[in-house]
Formats: C-alpha cells, structure tokens, sequence
C-alpha cells in the first residue's frame, strides 16, 4: 500500500516518517485506521512465524523490548499476589533475574537461590530438598542454558522434579536467551509456565524479545498493547525482524546441524586449550565433546592472568572476548563462578569465549595463535 | 573500523550479524572490547546530542524503549520507598501513568487524581488546594501536552505551586511525549524531577525513549546498564535514531517555526469546522488560534456520529485519524474527555486529527472536502 495516496492526521499515535512508503513499517498496530490495521497484520504474521519456530501457539507470546524486560514482566507481576510466598532462583541466573530477586526480598519476600553443582548446573535432588523445605514456594526462576559458563541445565528434570514435589502450582520462568537457535528447546514438554527470548543474541536487532506465557497473568505495569501483557506502542519492525531470525536460526534442523558444527570447532579449541598447561577449563573437567555444555560458549583461565589482562591482550591482538556478562561485566563479581565453588583468585582470572554461525575454524586458529603468543609474554 | 579484519568471540553477549561491517551498530556498548567500546562511544555520543537538543546535562538522560517504559521506571520505583505517601496523578494523564496508578492503589499506596478545567487543563488553584489537603503527597505527574485534546499544561505555574505548597520534596513527574518538538519546553525552569520522551513520535523508530532524571533515582527493577537506571542492552542504533531526530526536529528554532506553520494549518482547519453546523470542537470555546492547545492535535465530535463510525467512513475516504489514544483506542471509555465533564454521548462522539511536519494545506482541504461528503451521507 502506498502512503503517498492517502491522507495521514494521526502523527499523535506515531508519526509518519518520509521516506517510508509502506504502512506495515511505521504505523501504530492499534490505531484502526488501515495504516494501523496493515501494521496489526504485520504484527501478528510475525507472531505467528515466531511460534511456529518455537513450536507454541502464536497467543502464548508477546513482543518486548528484549529478554531483560521478559524477565522483568514476569517478576513484577510477583507484586500483585495475596500472600508473599517463596521465590526460588538458580544461583546462576542471569542478572536481570538475580539482582531483582534482592529487590523482592527488600520488600519482604522469602527468596532463595538453588545452589549448583562444580559444573554450575543444579542437581534436581538440591531442587527437590528445598521444594520439600519450603512447601511455600510459588515460583522458580531457571535458565536454560547459563551465559557465563554454557552449563545446560537438565529443564526436563527440573521440571518434573517441580510438578512432583510441588504442594500448590510453582510458576516455572525460564530464560531461554542462550538456547533458542543454540541447543535444541521444547516448551511444551518442560511445561514451563513462562520464558523469555532475545534476538539481538541471534544476530536481530537490539530492543525486541519475547516473552512466553503458557496462560495470561496479570502483569504490574498495565496497557492496552499485546493484549495487556506489555504496555508501550508495538515495535512491529523488531517484531518483523524477530520472526525473519527465528525462522532462519532456530527451527530444530537447522539448530540441531548448527549446534553439530559447533561443537566441532569446541572440540578443536577444548582440545588444544587442554595441552596449555596454565590453562584451566572453567569447570577443569569439561570435556571436549561435553553434552553438559553449550558448544557455544566457553568459559576458562589462565592460571595468575586475571581475566581483564587477558582480555585487553586479546583485544590488542584483533579478538574480541569477555570476562562474564556484559550485563554487569563493569562489576568484579563474579557470582556464577562462585555459585560453582571456584576461589576469588580462580573468579578473576575467568575469560568466556563464545561463537556464532559464522565463526570458523581458521578463526579458532588464529585465537590460539594469539593466545599462546600472549602467554609468552605474561 | 572493519570488523573483518578483527576475530569476534563474543556472541553471547551479542551476535555479530554478517551484514554489519561497522561495530557500533552492534556490539554490546557494555562488553569491554573494541566492537564494545565503540559502541559506547557511539551510544554516549547519541546521549550528548539529544542533551544538547532539550537543553539538558547528558548525565541526566538515560534511553528506554519508549515513553511508556520511561513512565513504568518511575512508577515502579515508588516501590522501593519506606513509606507509602501520596501520589497525585493529573485526571487526563496517558493511560501509562493512568492506568498504573490503580496498581499502586491496590498495594495500598494513597492515589489522587488531579480534576481538570473543561478545557482539560489544570488550574493551579486545584492543585494548591490537593497539596494543602494532602501534606503527605511525595509524588506528581502532569504531563506536559495532553495526548487527546492537545491541551497544554502550564508547566510553569504548576511546578512553582508544587515548589511552594510542597510540605516535603515532590518529585514532579512529566510526560512529554506529546511536547517535544512541537512546542517550547524547558526542563529546568518547569524544575522536572523526570520526563519521558519517545521516539517514534518524531518520525524515530518504535522501540526507543528517553528518561530524563534530575537525579539519579533507585530503581524497582534494577541492572548494570544505562548507570542501573535501564536495565537491558543497550539499543545503540535506536538511540542513534533519536539522536538525529532531536536534533533535526527539537532544536528551539525549528520547534517554534514549526509550531507556527502547524498553528496556520490548524487555523483555517479550525475555522473551517467551526462553520459545520454538526461539528463541535472539544471544548467547545477552542479557537482558531489559541495557546492553550497544542497546534498539533485537536479533539472534536459530530452529533450523533459516533467516533468510531467517523474514524471508519474517514478510513474508507482515505484518511487516517483516530478517536483517543491509541494505547487505549480498543476500550470504548473515554476518561480524559470524562475528565472534562463530557457526557457518555459526547465522549463516544469524540475524534482526534492530529498533524505533522508533512501535512500539507491541501491534505487539510482534503480532508474538509471528505467530512462534507461523509456528513450528506450520515
């Protein structure tokens, strides 16, 4: 439909920019003219691709403004209950679950983090243990896959663990940030209650997520856009965006052949790493070929080079890396290698390497290249 | 910089898309690498530009993803404080800040609405007279121009009669979604503690805003980014976007001049209409020309047309226009026009045709000559 042949006086809903012709790109999804009518059906065609490759019904997601904010959504909605009842989350979470769990706390709920094993991944008999001690709990925060380490949490364990030992229906959240489009996922059979997806972390943009919903929930902040779940005018270009990416990436074939040819070249740098002798594995017995891990992420240290050292000595030398999340990498803590039992010395001295689609072989090469050149120097 | 040239492992905190040869347009502005630092730099410098354009300390500003979560951050940190006192909220605020005040009622916090004039403004006697009533009032929030009738708030008198009846500091809360680059504003000398801005506006994408804070301020959901104001990655290229347009469209010069040029379209708009017979504007004694209204948007009704049916015959005609927000255009109440003392009919009457830096004199008889037609018909 070409703009240029109607007339538009609804600037105070969005503005309608120059230099686009299409009403799909720029109009309110919940004016009811046909600008915003052309923008719904964007919008809800986008929804549908997303679901399709997630394999849920299009009314169980909504489009946010990134994972972050998903998780956000459904803590908050945690403030509307009757009674403050117990709030559980792994004690590796990412931060936007993490640190908002000492939020609720400060205003009187009972919160506790389930520990992990060394290998940063929680043993369902811990989980059970603290369902049965605290009878209270109604909600558990659990992350698919941990972004710091790669540790790929048993979900379906988890779950049943949960179900099986729960006294009144536990709300099961899971961050499913670093597993969609990585390892393969399924919503439905890990019964989870809610889940939260980025696309900036799938080569989309910055700024649009899901959020999942098995059934609606009354969330805190209200409005009237994605049917009262997430106020705020509709972002239907991310949401156009989101959908183009999950339909690429994250359709199990093409994650399962991805994740093969990931863990190829995490076989070569896990293998080689293993041969440097003031290299350790974060945790040390990771193996190369490890289906307790993401072959996307790796988590490691150089024995008295704290992580910082050796991450500005790669940047120099063309490679861009981190310590842990980007999320609170300003911050020294490390608190999901501490979850994990390492010391503060060990903390520190933790780098994560993690890859994508287009990361190759001779890219893992030139990494090690890099790296043993600058142990000869430190 | 080329980021051929350079090895990225860092996709888990974002993904390097293959497309985008420049690194701040992706990186994570929080990872601490060249790709990372370059898009803080890119993102900082956004921040400076849009300080520059409202006049503003860059420190003050930090992004959201639009003008409804600017509103949720200052909202939900109300949770955090030690006692629950008073919020006062104008009768005709966005339904972002409406709608949630009923949330903090819930939880027990003390909510007053401010009554408006029947022109949709405040009289700053009503809100000495609310102050003096209610000494324990701590918050405030008054948007700057009101979404649906365009009724500009005296931001000027209203800050000084909170500044002078205030028994302790109020924090003054202003939307200025509908304000900025369409009338003067001033941030300092209306004394804002906050204010929210968006994008998409302005011709910006959806899916980017601004909170501006006096101070910094402690808030409910909490994370490393934007200096824990903003939780989330960062949207660096959607903050670039408002950059360009606060500084194409914000600038004083061009506000004014603009608002001149809006003001003349809306004049022979208005005079036009008041010549209809069946036309009534919303309120009834808005002017030609008249600095109580934003010259962007105007409310008015048909007798015994409902809104909706005109907005539907209009669409039909080729012209987008809408009846109230469109945050809220799904729910048949009307509460800023019930604020305004209009009865049940006239409300479900009300129109909004609001108007941009595009619309032309021609697009305006247009559109007179279609609401003749419509009127022969109905």
């Amino acid at each position: 439909m070409i703009i240029n042949t109607r007339y538009y006086f609804d600037w105070a809903a969005t503005a309608l920019p120059e230099h686009l012709q299409s009403a799909q790109v720029f109009a309110n999804p919940s004016s009811q003219h046909l600008e915003g009518r052309e923008a719904k059906n964007a919008l809800e065609q986008a929804r549908e691709t997303c679901a399709k490759s997630l394999d849920v019904k299009a009314e169980t997601l909504y489009f946010t403004s990134g994972g972050t904010e998903s998780n956000g959504i459904i803590l908050s909605s945690l403030l509307l209950k009757k009674n403050k009842n117990r709030i559980l989350y792994s004690a590796v979470e990412h931060p936007s679950i993490r640190d908002n769990c000492l939020g609720f706390e400060r205003i009187g709920f009972p919160v506790s983090a389930i520990s992990v094993e060394n290998d940063g991944r929680i043993n369902p008999q811990t989980l059970e243990n603290l369902i049965q001690k605290n009878p209270d709990t109604r909600f558990a925060s659990i992350m698919a896959v941990n972004n710091e380490t790669g540790a790929i949490m048993d979900m379906d364990a988890i779950s049943k663990t949960i179900r099986q030992n729960q006294k009144a229906p536990i709300h099961l959240h899971c961050d499913l940030v670093q597993a969609v489009g990585k390892i393969p996922i399924d919503i439905k059979a890990w019964d989870l209650d809610s889940a939260s997806i980025s696309a900036h972390k799938l080569v989309g943009p910055h700024g649009i997520g899901l959020l999942y919903l098995k059934k609606p929930i009354e969330v805190f902040l209200k409005g009237g856009q994605e049917r009262g779940i997430r106020p705020g005018t509709e972002n239907t270009q991310g949401a156009a965006a989101m959908a183009l990416i999950l339909e690429k990436y994250a359709c199990p074939d093409t994650v399962i052949s991805e994740a093969q040819k990931a863990a190829e070249r995490w076989q070569h740098l896990i293998a080689s790493l293993k041969t440097i002798k003031r290299c350790s594995l974060i945790p040390e017995d990771r193996q190369e070929l490890d289906r307790r891990f993401s072959p996307w992420i790796l988590q490691l240290r150089f024995h008295d080079i704290p992580g910082e050292v050796m991450l500005r000595a790669l940047d120099n030398e063309g490679f861009a890396i981190s310590t842990g999340s980007a999320c609170s990498s300003a911050i020294q803590e490390r608190p999901v290698l501490a979850a994990m039992g390492l010391d503060e010395k060990a903390r520190l001295e933790g780098i994560r390497i993690s890859q994508g689609w287009t990361t190759t072989m001779q890219g893992i090469n030139a990494l090690l290249k890099a790296i043993e050149k600058i142990l000869d120097f430190l």
